[in-house]
């Protein structure tokens, strides 16, 4: 299990390329949820989502002869992203794999960047399967979605939170492999133990929450909107982390993850895919367990799909 | 005129608060304007708009006497916002008029924020008018909105711009009040006058731009549904700025902001008010100067109110 250290140490691969971002307050919503709240900005990465800082340290790691075998990944966007743009960053081929119905702009995106996108089956779980065969076959790297590398590079984010704001009482954070989960937990305990670390997944999209809850690994339906967080086969290194550093593990209505991208955008004027509006969600749902508490929501990603928003602003007319 | 030394020294000011922001190459936006395109993303500040790097500059030079005497001034609502959020950060009371048809999350945001939110008159200038003569009977200090303390602040942004991009060659820049972009033609042409600096506003609000370009203080219509550029008298002290350091005024219409505002979301993942995607519609308006040529698109600011967002994607469908 990645150590606090190891996430230290990955901050100078994620700080050659990135910044920091911001958390910032808002009013609104310590109103409608009575807590105090900040948003973590994860949503302002050059890819929208916290992941593209796993991607730059786990390439950075890699030795010439990796690099230059290629890479090859599966994805439902922002991990394929993440990979894409580290990839570029480092000179490196990168071939991704998407479920045949992907984000379109996930798609583009990962294209502008310079990867291949091959589409393979229904699912993130069909065309990852699918990948792992064909990086084998062809000799290159597969990177799975919650290798170690990913999890220390995320987990910087959640360094940031506690830096600038130390006294914060729980970070509610979107659970789709699970490797942001790991990250924040791993900080969160290592530094203080009294921050509660509340993860989020969609009801319609369980498997993760379902094999954290009863310490089986166990899939499930998967039927969210919310790609982020639409996970069907659960993650077995991810789940043994989340076990010890997880303290809760909430499931939330896509239409209330709806909602959540709704009032996100009237008080905070970012608009967040449905991972990134999950952890507000949550708050909704727990407001008496958080009632004046510093509770901090991780927005990431923001790569919410044009007819998607399209559809949300139809249905909450 | 504030010069760039006057820029550098309102630094320490910002970022006592604030972080500097991303500065992001989009391939997709690349790819439509034929240019290599860069936004700066002013819509990740606290309020949404580079603004607040003004307000926090202008509070930081007052005195006791003046802080305890509070604020006054007239806004759309991002100028607002940056007093309120600077008045907030210095414990100093703010009073702010709007039109009465102002944007709500904008007046929402402002009140979140302490501020007093008072509604006087169809536009911002005369709710401008009104509240100089109130702030004048109560003994407080108005804040123009163009006031040179705001512009040393807003030009902070400009400085990382050049810093991180150090061979930009155009940066194109929305003008409400001209506070930006002074401040942006002032950091550029003194760091390196072969950067060129384009101001843009909406063909339906082109009082700045008419009078920039005939020499006359022209007032002209406004009906723009972009608040953030909207502006029917045009300032005389950004005016005598401006034509010494802008290279071009451009005016777009608001159906190429709207059709801009749905291109930003798609290429960048990043929702602009009007004001910030009036800078995309003015590259497509130009593509042929700025082919190949590195280009900056200043996105400024990001509140977007949501029925305008409903009305455009229904608009756009």
């Amino acid at each position: 299990m990645p150590t606090l250290h190891d996430i230290i140490a990955a901050r100078p691969h994620v700080y050659r390329w990135l910044r920091p971002t911001a958390l910032h307050p808002y009013a609104g919503l310590s109103q409608i949820t009575g807590a105090q709240v900040w948003v973590k900005h994860e949503n302002h990465q050059p890819v929208g989502a916290f992941k593209v800082r796993g991607g730059l340290n786990y390439v950075a790691g890699l030795n010439a002869t990796q690099r230059q075998a290629g890479l090859y990944t599966a994805s439902t966007g922002n991990h394929g992203q993440s990979i894409a743009f580290a990839a570029r960053a480092f000179g490196v081929c990168a071939t991704i794999a998407m479920p045949e119905r992907a984000n379109p702009d996930k798609v583009a995106a990962m294209r502008g960047l310079g990867a291949e996108v091959v589409f393979h089956g229904p699912d993130f779980d069909t065309a990852r399967e699918w990948m792992m065969q064909e990086a084998a076959r062809r000799g290159g790297l597969f990177v799975g979605p919650t290798d170690e590398p990913l999890i220390c590079g995320v987990g910087t984010y959640a360094l940031e939170i506690v830096e600038d704001l130390p006294d914060v009482d729980a970070i509610i954070v979107p659970v789709g492999a699970g490797s942001g989960a790991c990250g924040v937990g791993i900080v969160a305990k290592a530094i203080n133990p009294r921050i509660q670390v509340i993860g989020v997944q969609s009801a319609q999209a369980p498997a993760m929450q379902r094999s954290w809850a009863s310490g089986q690994l166990t899939t499930a339906e998967m039927r969210t909107f919310a790609e982020g967080i639409a996970t069907r086969v659960p993650f077995e290194n991810t789940q043994r982390i989340m076990r010890q550093v997880l303290d809760d593990f909430l499931l939330v209505d896509d239409s209330d993850i709806e909602h959540a991208i709704l009032l996100l955008w009237q008080h905070t004027h970012n608009l967040a895919e449905g991972a990134g509006a999950a952890p507000l969600a949550a708050a909704l749902q727990i407001k008496e367990r958080l009632a004046g508490k510093k509770v901090v929501l991780v927005m990431s990603g923001g790569n919410l799909a044009v007819d998607t928003l399209r559809r949300l602003l139809q249905l909450h007319a």
